[in-house]
């Protein structure tokens, strides 16, 4: 074990707010939502989206129901000032969505800036610098009122390139980031953000939009919540003010410090689709959207299709996204476990229409988002009873009788440990097959014909036992009990008949039977045979010769 | 847009927990860690591992500095019985790790268990049952009362059945989970597990684990950490009572739920490496023991080898890390954005050995978790002049001067946007090479030597000039003065020197230099030019013809 180097980082200092409301507040509506895969998801790409691709994404976007969506840092790079014009001049953009562009706090760029959104009905302009004291300190050599004066300076400069196009009866929405906002000095931050605000003056129509990023995510999520709630509450114009989040993920908690945010007093959500962005991402706006939906809140926005969704994510990006990514990973809705696949079967058997969600383990009907329950149940040698019936009955339409689950689910247990790997759900039908309906030894039915007098039923029961054909005849009050009779002359098993089971396997005339069977042997444990046969009497003649078979060879 | 199932899902209830003490707390020592690696985690890959790679996987955890590692549920499977007394017979458990065995509150399993546990020094038996309404109600048909008593039987018999392995002197420590403790109603949690308590019977010397898991992840992780909270409030034996956390990760929130679960009071965590898990898995002990270490916690965990742990992780679960997963991800320590490559560069750069580590954008050294920061920086037309410098210096040893990088980057970006994918060092060499050290037309320097007398340099300059072969001579106080002047007669560029940096190429006598020279052409911007030969003479001078040809041709 390596000596732990204790002096070589700093705890984050905790924000001095004790009387903090947060902690007891309840998300009850949607933020505003704004995407920012075009621009921060895009650049942290090995292989950034062509501009066909960026298209896609974008009517994607406007499908899902996003109302704001960044598409670049146009004055950056030429590729991002064709898309933005090419957006803006083919009219691909709904008139109640706002296009918004980053830029730093330079004039040069600001200028750049205003020729890629010239003819944009809607446009929010997101200037930033960085305010912290390292960046302060380490970049930009320049102490608070300079890096002050680079933002009130910028934002100034703005709204004098962009009269013009207000004039022309265009919306310039001002969005200011104090880049590094968690880890500035929230008395800076707070000058700084109320200066800006000072230079653009914002009304109840046209309010600014403040982003406070966690650009580097430091501290735990209740320290960013603290650090949003102090400034909601120091903000002289909060009620013409957006406050907007923007966290990222180095510490795994960026979800935890967007959600406890709002509860904090934030209005408004940047993030991408997966979490895609620099280093370990940005904020998943799919998640938080669908951790609001699963608390009965409507996220206002789309995800009913999330494979769709998916699949175009993951092409245009060539990003994947993990199999245990919430709501949208491959094995989400899949358990593994014997005792959760029971109560998922037994939850989701007792749900009633109408009646709020409550399936065990599972916190959002997978349906909601377009996904498949089938793919929920995979068997390995942990897996219990209850996955396999449910295999059985949703794949093949064998709804097994509950008893049999019991002895039916170690058999598949003990293939699975001796294959040591998940088994397929034909590997489960395999073994039901050759454990109940494929076993011909010693007896085998080859035919049965029934003749009925006077309530009574007689059988003539063709089979081969032991290698030899025999015709055996007996009566009873029905066929099966007719044919119980007949076997007892046979001779091979001393039994008592149990139980009766039977449904249909399929659609229409040409539907086959399924019975199962559950007999008592005299000196043994009650067990299970099944049969299958387009006669309903000859697959409960077949189920009672396959008990007897496994208890014979047992 | 599809519509919203407004009254589908129900809002989970909060905590009244008005005087919560949590969000004031900071943690400020490492918890108690268990892995459930081998179970939790195990059970929930398609292809569980063998029994070797279990033994592969222990070791690692052994080595990584695991106290407490679940080993199975070995009542339950034939491989988990096995494994368990494997690493009992074969002595693979060091004598200050406990082994964990999970255990359902089921007389035979609980028998079974203590044939799988006999022999070990130290045990943790873990019993639990699952407390939920949802549960009762759906999978057991039972009251609280029924419930209580499962938890409470359970108990007793393995306090009974482990009463002669603690005569023997081993140590049996009990863990008890009410599973789905929290979708399970805060005062019934209690009843159950004071109840448990009460039969246990815990000292000082071995107190009880009461493990409140959040076996789906149904809320944000303010109200996790209330419940933990309040039930570290209301224990009647908190002072022999090891509380414990085990999240799940359905919302996206687990690490989260996890840290604010501690300040709330809890003294231990159970999770699994990289969060391996059902579903979107349990806790990433990995991501909260470096998030404690980059707040100068020591985390008593050994990841300074992340790499080697991830690859038999990978190797052993069939599972891979994804790309932004924190610290372990290939991504983490990636920056394409050329701002945040500026800004590692500089704030890099100004680090002072023995203060804490403030790099920008970077929360933690890759070298203390044996990762190579030399990944850092990949070259797309997002970047900016910072990373291409870097990549040019640290894979090719050419330190530009700083006014030249701002020169150099654009080129790069152009390069990047025409590619339009991500540029390799590689690439960056070759348009450093096109972009100086290649150019030879106009102006090819062939030989060139000197003559010094009284402090006077003459030179003689072999070089091709529009594809015809001149020898030009010039004096000057230097060999490049010499140079400047004897060029000047060819008449090609009127041009001032500006400034010259030389550095040595690689190590000993046959190292090459480098020149750097920058020019200020009469009509026309500044520029560098560049060049190399084992002569530093000659290095300058196809630098300054280097500087003339880009002048002549832009």
């Amino acid at each position: 074990m390596s000596a732990f180097p204790a002096s070589k980082y700093r705890p984050f200092p905790p924000i001095d707010l004790p009387d903090r409301q947060w902690p007891s507040r309840t998300q009850t509506t949607a933020p505003i939502w704004c995407s920012v895969d075009l621009r921060d998801g895009n650049q942290a790409l090995a292989q950034p989206m062509s501009v066909v691709e960026k298209l896609e994404f974008f009517d994607m976007l406007v499908r899902i129901g996003f109302k704001q969506i960044e598409v670049g840092f146009p004055s950056a790079s030429q590729i991002e000032f064709d898309f933005c014009r090419r957006l803006i001049d083919e009219n691909r953009i709904p008139d109640d969505v706002s296009i918004q562009i980053l830029c730093q706090c330079r004039a040069d760029l600001i200028k750049r800036s205003c020729e890629a959104i010239a003819g944009a009905k809607n446009v929010i302009f997101h200037l930033y610098n960085s305010t912290s004291p390292a960046q302060r300190n380490y970049v930009f050599g320049a102490d608070r009122p300079a890096i002050k004066k680079i933002a009130t300076d910028a934002v100034a400069l703005m709204k004098a390139e962009t009269a013009p196009l207000v004039a022309a009866g265009h919306r310039i929405v001002l969005e200011y980031s104090p880049e590094s906002f968690t880890s500035t000095e929230m008395d800076f931050a707070l000058e700084i953000c109320e200066a800006v605000t000072d230079v653009w003056q914002p009304t109840a129509d046209n309010k600014v939009i403040l982003n406070l990023p966690a650009t580097v995510e430091y501290a735990t999520p209740n320290i960013h919540a603290d650090q949003i709630e102090w400034m909601c509450r120091h903000l002289t114009r909060r009620d013409l003010t957006i406050v907007s989040l923007h966290t990222h993920n180095d510490r795994g908690t960026g979800i935890a410090a967007t959600e406890l945010g709002l509860l904090a007093g934030a209005d408004r959500v940047e993030g991408t689709l997966f979490g895609n962005g620099e280093r370990t991402g940005n904020l998943d706006i799919v998640t938080v959207a669908l951790n609001l939906q699963t608390q009965g809140v409507d996220p206002k926005l789309d995800f009913s299709d999330l494979n769709e969704i998916r699949e175009i994510y993951e092409r245009t990006t060539r990003m994947d996204v993990p199999p245990r990514s919430p709501y949208a990973g491959d094995l989400v809705f899949t358990a593994f476990s014997g005792s959760h696949q029971d109560a998922i079967k037994k939850s989701w058997d007792k749900q009633i229409a109408g009646e709020p969600w409550d399936v065990l383990y599972i916190p959002i009907d997978p349906a909601d988002i377009g996904r498949d329950y089938k793919a929920i149940i995979r068997i390995n040698s942990q897996s219990g009873k209850g996955g396999v019936a449910y295999i059985l009955e949703n794949e093949y339409g064998f709804t097994l009788p509950k008893a049999m689950h019991r002895e039916f689910g170690p058999v598949v247990n003990r293939l699975a440990d001796t294959k040591g790997t998940e088994l397929s759900a034909a590997d489960i039908l395999e073994a039901f097959q050759a454990e109940y309906l494929d076993r011909k030894q010693p007896i085998e039915v080859v035919d049965f014909r029934t003749t009925e007098k006077d309530k009574v039923v007689t059988c003539e029961a063709d089979l081969v036992i032991n290698g030899t054909g025999r015709t055996l005849t007996g009566q009873g009050n029905g066929p099966i009990n007719a044919f119980v009779t007949a076997v007892r002359e046979a001779e091979l098993l001393e039994f008592e008949f149990l139980n009766y089971t039977e449904h249909s396997l399929g659609i229409g005339a040409r539907a086959q039977a399924v019975s199962y069977i559950q007999i008592q042997p005299i000196n043994g444990k009650p067990l299970y045979g099944a049969g299958i046969d387009t006669s309903i009497d000859i697959a409960s003649i077949k189920a009672v010769a396959s008990a007897m078979n496994r208890a014979l060879l047992d």
